[in-house]
């Protein structure tokens, strides 16, 4: 088993979530790191999502994850093993992260030494749409299982997501999702929304999630 | 479309929400109501799950179901077909019910006519488990594409439920999802609850799922 540390995350202390979450984007551009906050209800792929998309992007970028969870450390484990730099924060219950507790983590991964940092959310649509975690973008993955109908019963989520992946497409048959519908849904919400179809199961479609993310990334250090 | 009123639910004014259950569950029991709070993540199948338990016990029971969503009224609308009396609860964003909001709920509804009411909480596996309703009994439903888990990632929500219902068992071929190892987290958390295996699409095991809640509410009422 890979070595990681968990860090226990305390409650925040300012009140201004959204300006702390300002000058955390801020000191992360000042190291060069772009952090990318991951969300999605639980058992949606997170975890596999980014296990491919690390293997896609590793050889190019130095990249760290920062797992969230209540009080486990099941998915730091496998995300170790990519052999990227991983913690585990635990949430000690709490339903989200905002920007002060997204700030433990980045100290304790430390950015200066890496070009993308990977926060991968608690699982659960609701309260992680409504703290500004200090990421330059954020994604959500809605799961083929889940249903089409979801961007109209969670519908901040759906907003505030730079990227929507919509992702377990090789189970499709066996389920009745209306890939059409779903974007239509998605799209009246958030327009300027990238959507991206894939598998992180076989991987199809995963190269055209993270090319997207790397021109993202491109972009951010040119700025 | 069926009919069904929309209520938009306020914010708890009581500061102790356990005593505030504790209240809400006396009331239901003289008046012989049964209230039964079904959880799961989002897209799991609560609503599908519903509608056929509610075909094996309308007949011999007069059931309503209080929806909760953030504020869409889609679950409404399908339950509302099955005939049985319906109503939306909006939370204004909120990501869980107290007891307070039931208890709105329950007074539009009147409970004085039925003999058991299905509260859908909001999907999510986090802060539901955190506040008592004051149903009589807790019940979730983990679905086969979220994996197998989960108990490790959502403990207090395994360890709080009566009933977890493993969902979608239909797709099981195209999943990674052990049951021997879900049962194993399930009862290692919480010994005593019962755990049935359905599929809501096709119907399979919801005969035994719907006969133990048949029992529980016969039971109830004869105490």
């Amino acid at each position: 088993m890979e070595e990681f540390k968990v860090i226990e995350i305390k409650k925040s202390i300012f009140e201004d979530n959204d300006k702390d979450a300002d000058n955390l984007r801020q000191e992360l551009k000042e190291n060069g790191t772009f952090l990318l906050n991951l969300m999605s209800s639980p058992g949606s792929g997170k975890t596999s999502t980014l296990i491919k998309t690390i293997e896609l992007m590793k050889n190019d970028f130095k990249i760290g994850v920062m797992e969230a969870d209540i009080d486990s450390s099941v998915d730091a484990n496998k995300i170790a093993e990519t052999g990227v730099k991983t913690i585990q924060l635990h949430t000690g219950g709490m339903c989200h992260l905002d920007a002060s507790m997204t700030r433990q983590g980045i100290t304790e991964l430390g950015t200066q030494a890496l070009d993308v940092v990977f926060l991968e959310n608690v699982g659960n649509l609701v309260c992680p749409a409504e703290f500004d975690t200090g990421a330059v973008k954020n994604a959500m993955i809605l799961s083929v299982p889940e249903g089409d109908d979801k961007p109209l019963k969670y519908p901040l989520m759906f907003s505030i997501s730079d990227a929507v992946i919509i992702n377990k497409i090789d189970t499709a048959a066996v389920f009745d999702f209306d890939f059409e519908k779903a974007k239509q849904r998605i799209k009246a919400l958030n327009p300027k929304c990238e959507i991206f179809l894939i598998s992180a199961k076989t991987g199809q479609g995963v190269a055209e999630w993270a090319e997207w993310l790397r021109r993202e990334v491109e972009n951010y250090n040119v700025q």
